[in-house]
């Protein structure tokens, strides 16, 4: 994923109106992020996927928190080749495995195999949650003049790599906003189609003063949007939160259906709306 | 709460014997922290609250750990105007909703109403959890010569706060002794007009160097104080414990009955006795 | 366990290659650390222990996650003189206390009772985990010519010192490799007796480059060693991935069998491929 934001930076960076500082290399492990002009406010977008790690005799422990269901298809590759192979899930049991030919060498990852479906009205594939925040911050690397295009790892994982970015964000552009650019759940309450979600809390609770300055700008602009009010779950925003520099967050994004499943599926009505909103956001904040 | 404390300060502070260095703005969010003198020593007291937060249709999410009983009545206020509701709960199903005739808007904060009550005894209202600590600070602050009363949020709710406050502390003053200021649950071990309570450990354990440091002298000046050992529960000690400064922390307040209720009560010669054992901690550590 | 460990040091110090520079004392609480030559690596093996606290009654809270078997002989000391006593337990009351004749002071900390067994193939003892890393740790001392040992605390029980360890060899050292050295599960994929495990992931994962290098290190030197990955447990390495330093971790350490009770038993020739990997390591990575 580094590699492929990179060449994409490369390729595309003559047309875009800024250009940006690309800061990148050992000090950043596997992150990358592009600052325009004067930043005042980032957008963190998380590169890691949800998966599998293969453990001995072909079972199988959880990367963040992928759907368990008998019949998904798994790929990878090992020392001795390529591996395509069926999961096989008993939940109740906490059981996982796969059921791949040969024994595949341990710590192995496998992801699901992509299907991507694409209508008028929607795209379906797995990892839309969180390719589709690193789509929409490489469209706003088109047109950005001030602001801080993050892309972080370890977001499905236990967290790792905010603590340093975020350091480096205050420690040499003292930013205090950040903007989590990922992709949230359809329910009850946030419906496909119906605009981007803004979150006023999911497993953590953002600055009520930060999230109503965002919501006011939303309804300026009249960006379709939706209020999402969560007691569980979490982003970039949950180290945000907890590092030791008064920066404020919020977690801003289309909703999926079929969360972290190979079938992955998002409204392209929310994903415009989350693009405009974000474009906005990154000139108003 | 940010602003109710300012303001007392404002008023009350030609009164103190020592005139406090104002720490509060930007970079401190909603915190505050009032430093006297050459401060060796700071006393955290977290002005954050437990309560609700409404979702869709009146669903409502809790912030932190509130008790969730049937009948209980929590207020608030959003767009349409003020808000005052029963707390309809179903625990082992997990559902919280509220009986409120309309909608009210999602992501609107809800909290226990206050019914205050004392006695020649003891006083009773919801969130004497924190806000005891909060008074007892402010009494502090009347004869304190040296040390800083700090003022942090989020301790309900996942902390956030703590993190650039030690920071700060560390950086500008080395300050190495922490003290938390907050109210405990009343135990077949720590009883209600039995003196303050001096935590040993909760889920963290602080170093015991330290703890026995805090009841020698509690010793010493003969105050009535209570050993406090539990398995479980936090405070302002969590991130105190995790920031990666060499501090030192413990956890010494009153304890109350009904906690995390709107009838939370707390016994006054635990309030003095903590207000005391403060007073001389402050001097001499 | 800080006193020996320095004590030890003092004693045998003048038979080491390298004189390292001793770091402790109050900025580093009941943590040292020896740093010899130029250090690239830094080794954490941890010095505190899992076991009880007595809280009122003689009733037990754990420190850090120790089996619980009715009978397991427990040791400490309080006010009134040494202790020696029975644990009785009901772990599905999730009831635990001792059997002591009196009453206990709250606060006490009980341990388990040392039954050192030594044969030609295995050591058994309560504490092997950690005491077997810092014995790879010492003997590592006598050739080191680059590195850091680190001897931490608080690993068994929420964390809490590697913050400021990690900065202190970030800001000083800029050290970017860590390796855990410390004591693992035997598991149908790790058997005593086969070589010290390499561990791919626990609870959290260590970034992919970094284990690969260790790994074809360890086959390059034609080490035995065996592939560990679990989706449960964790270390010092779970602070360090948290750590606001851009830092590599992995944990590296032989496996037990009966964790964390009085009978934790070590393979030897999983202590000797352990010291023989982390002597390559230090020097090659």
């Amino acid at each position: 994923m580094k590699e492929f934001v990179l060449s994409y930076v490369k390729e595309h960076q003559h047309n875009w109106k800024t250009q940006p500082l690309i800061i990148e290399g050992e000090d950043f492990q596997d992150c990358i992020m592009l600052v325009f002009g004067k930043p005042r406010t980032a957008v963190f977008t998380h590169i890691d996927s949800i998966g599998f790690t293969v453990r001995y005799d072909n079972k199988l422990v959880m990367i963040g928190g992928p759907e368990t269901e008998t019949g998904f298809i798994l790929v990878g590759e090992d020392s001795k080749g390529k591996i395509e192979t069926k999961l096989i899930a008993d939940p109740n049991a906490g059981f996982l495995c796969c059921d791949f030919q040969r024994v595949i060498d341990a710590g192995t990852e496998l992801v699901f195999k992509s299907e991507f479906v694409e209508t008028g009205e929607s795209v379906q594939s797995c990892y839309l949650d969180n390719r589709l925040g690193v789509f929409v911050a490489l469209q706003l690397a088109e047109t950005i003049e001030n602001g801080v295009l993050v892309f972080s790892c370890y977001e499905e994982h236990g967290g790792g790599t905010v603590p340093f970015l975020v350091k480096h964000l205050w420690e040499n552009y003292k930013i205090r906003q950040h903007l989590v650019c990922d992709i949230t759940w359809a329910t009850e309450g946030v419906k496909p189609g119906e605009g981007v979600a803004i979150s006023m809390r999911d497993s953590r609770i953002p600055r009520k003063s930060f999230v109503e300055k965002v919501i006011s700008i939303a309804k300026e602009h009249s960006i379709p949007f939706q209020i999402e009010v969560e007691g569980s779950g979490g982003s970039d925003g949950r180290e945000l939160q907890a590092s030791p520099y008064p920066v404020d967050w919020i977690f801003i994004g289309a909703a999926e259906e079929n969360v972290h499943s190979p079938y992955e599926k998002v409204n392209k009505i929310d994903i415009k709306t989350m693009l405009k909103l974000y474009d906005v956001l990154v000139n108003k904040l």
